[in-house]
């Protein structure tokens, strides 16, 4: 990929390439277009990345992004719910669904399934600090329907025996749209097992 | 697409959400990339960006884009063939398949097809230089095959009519893998007008 042999363009072309989904043919042709858009976009971008590299941190206590120019959401007001989630992503797509308003805890990844629970860096014990001194009342467990996402799960029902929060789950079941010829055992099995009463409208 | 509440992050989702292909999902998952890559990706990014926004600059003669560091290709020692595109992505494409290596001449846009002909900002005049000067044996027209580029590299083989160099173009006809069938008018057109001799091996 010798394109141009301008150092400066190959090098950008390299590194646009390496984020997630891009190849190298689109990398070309945002590079191009971020040439032809210097003020527009190299300005803004530049600053804007030097901005976050600077300012943008993970809270220790409930695992979010945060601006080091301000506090972050979890050091807000009291509140009643706490929806725990493996990551960043799973909560963004939780957020912009609309269906949860509250707040949230980002575990950071899930324990491995099969070795001994250990879970460095994971934040189990900043979620317990914060069922205990918010008087919590529903801890919404919202992990993958992994066997990681179980295990952890289950573990941190396990850690919240003793706070008396009430603990949810994500429901296990059909997908919308799921046809059942194409549903996998596991998914079935759920189905089954979770099945409830018909409501007449 | 109020996510996380974080201004650093939303600005960098909005400015990366504004790149070719790219929409509010694919630049929010990039975003989370480079948020967990600080070092490996928002920092080289970051000191990439500000060197082309720097360096990068766009080569008066050749239309070529050029470091300040370094001198153009096309200053280069002398050459027999150059190749005329309409952009960077146009020649980028050509290098990319191989097929020629040659010099470029980068007009930076085409005529429009009915106004007068004027063409501002493109290359005309240098190209011209660029023939006379190097003593150039072939011009060859890689407009593409638009009313406008079309247009184009008429008005480019008027120019250049006393400057006792050989001008091609690009042969028009069916495209590689074209079914008859499906082809427009234009380019059937172009393929009986351009029909040639069947060569045995």
């Amino acid at each position: 990929m010798t394109v141009n042999n301008v150092k400066e363009i190959e090098d950008l072309i390299k590194i646009v390439s390496k984020l997630p989904g891009l190849g190298p043919k689109s990398a070309k042709r945002i590079v191009l277009i971020l040439i032809n858009n210097r003020e527009e976009l190299i300005k803004p971008l530049t600053n804007t990345l030097a901005q976050v590299y600077k300012n943008v941190v993970r809270c220790k206590i409930c695992g979010n992004l945060k601006s080091t120019n301000s506090n972050c959401v979890c050091s807000s007001k009291k509140y009643d719910q706490i929806c725990v989630v493996e990551n960043i992503a799973d909560m963004w797509v939780i957020q912009s669904s609309g269906i949860y308003k509250g707040h949230y805890h980002i575990l950071g990844g899930t324990l491995p399934a099969l070795e001994d629970k250990k879970g460095n860096g994971l934040l189990f014990s900043s979620l317990i600090n914060r069922v205990k001194e918010n008087s919590v009342k529903e801890v919404i467990l919202a992990t993958s329907a992994t066997i990681e996402g179980q295990t952890t799960a289950h573990y941190i029902q396990d850690l919240l025996k003793d706070c008396k929060v009430k603990i949810s789950k994500l429901a296990q079941g059909l997908p919308v749209g799921g046809e059942i010829e194409f549903l996998d055992d596991g998914t079935l099995f759920s189905a089954f097992k979770n099945r409830g009463p018909v409501v007449s409208d």
